[in-house]
């Protein structure tokens, strides 16, 4: 392990209609012990999917060469971000230099159509993990999922599973779990429905329903 | 319960220094049922105390008079916030007119300095839960304590169950149960120390060190 004094150097991919929580999980598990490039083409704020803004620190061509940790979240922008030839070609210079490349939630697939998963196991938000399959990965059940350097996280709040288990990569196990006691992450959910096997099967035919990325991905696979 | 059709009216506060996860966890549970005000004195930028910043959507004299979520995040501001006149007075107008008042983490401070606690059971982060004893309210151990319409949340990631535990009484279990899903919160952290029950002793005592609340608090009792 490296000096824990020297900042890990993290970029964070903004991008219109990402998921606020993907992002703001691991964002705050790496705070502390990191210099964070929220990375976008302008310093405009940039609008997630439930219509709020965060505002980037640094545009995509001002980015460090060689990041510790480069970082996708997912959303209901994830198809557009897809196929968006700037941020592809952005994914595909900074890969090579970074040390851990790494997504939350649907920014696997953004990984993926920028072809940095062909080979590796993933995964993804429950929903969209099978696509995976369409861009060489293995699909992978797990909340995170570590092959190499790849470090792909499920849906959402298993961000912060994905934070934790890179920080304490990076840092240590004592540094992580420091962390995760000021954050109080000792997890009560009040319901049991939290994955597919768990939730009642009308349940997860509603959320099917309410978020539907076989589209996109069919749009982008047919692109 | 009423017509779920129509929307929440959920206010937020930000403030310079506010925790973004203490937020963003609540927000991404109620954004698909709310209609969602983030607020504060302008529109400007609002810097987090990671130094991210979000966008207030609007400012604290057009905030609807009845909202059925009056929110307070926690944070390194918080003992600005608590002595900041204009806050405090926002707080005291907004709250009798509020279906709950609520927060998360050292959010229950700024409430408690407004005089909304005083005879309620009320939670905070750990660290600082004992100080809302000085503002009258009795602290009370929990991820989520409920008292009357006063809803509060234990640290930081608490606001994931205290956003489902609310979204459950304002719209229903099944309801709480789909976002769940959607947000793939099947929590599984990668080490159990997440309360300072869980934790070894000197994380503990280290991470005490690095969230001194006491001094700040200290002041506005004094103040």
């Amino acid at each position: 392990m490296e000096n824990i004094g020297t900042p890990l150097e993290v970029g964070m991919l903004l991008y219109p209609g990402f998921t606020m929580l993907d992002l703001v999980g691991p964002l705050t598990v790496f705070a502390q012990h990191a210099k964070i490039y929220l990375l976008w083409k302008t310093l405009d704020p940039v609008f997630s999917d439930t219509g709020i803004a965060m505002v980037p620190t640094a545009t995509l061509d001002r980015c460090p060469a060689k990041l510790d940790i480069l970082f996708v979240p997912g959303g209901f922008g994830t198809a557009d971000a897809m196929n968006d030839a700037q941020l592809m070609e952005f994914l595909k210079r900074q890969a090579p230099g970074a040390r851990y490349v790494t997504s939350v939630c649907s920014g696997s697939l953004i990984l993926g159509a920028a072809g940095l998963l062909n080979g590796y196991k993933a995964t993804s938000h429950w929903v969209a993990r099978d696509l995976l399959a369409s861009f060489g990965a293995t699909p992978t059940k797990g909340r995170v999922v570590m092959d190499r350097n790849r470090a792909t996280g499920g849906g959402v709040t298993a961000g912060i599973d994905f934070g934790l288990t890179l920080l304490a990569e990076l840092r240590g196990v004592e540094e992580a779990q420091m962390i995760q006691l000021a954050m109080e992450y000792d997890p009560a959910p009040p319901f049991d429905a939290g994955s597919p096997e768990k939730a009642a099967p009308a349940i997860v035919e509603r959320v099917k329903t309410m978020i539907d990325l076989a589209t996109p991905a069919a749009q982008v696979a047919g692109g």
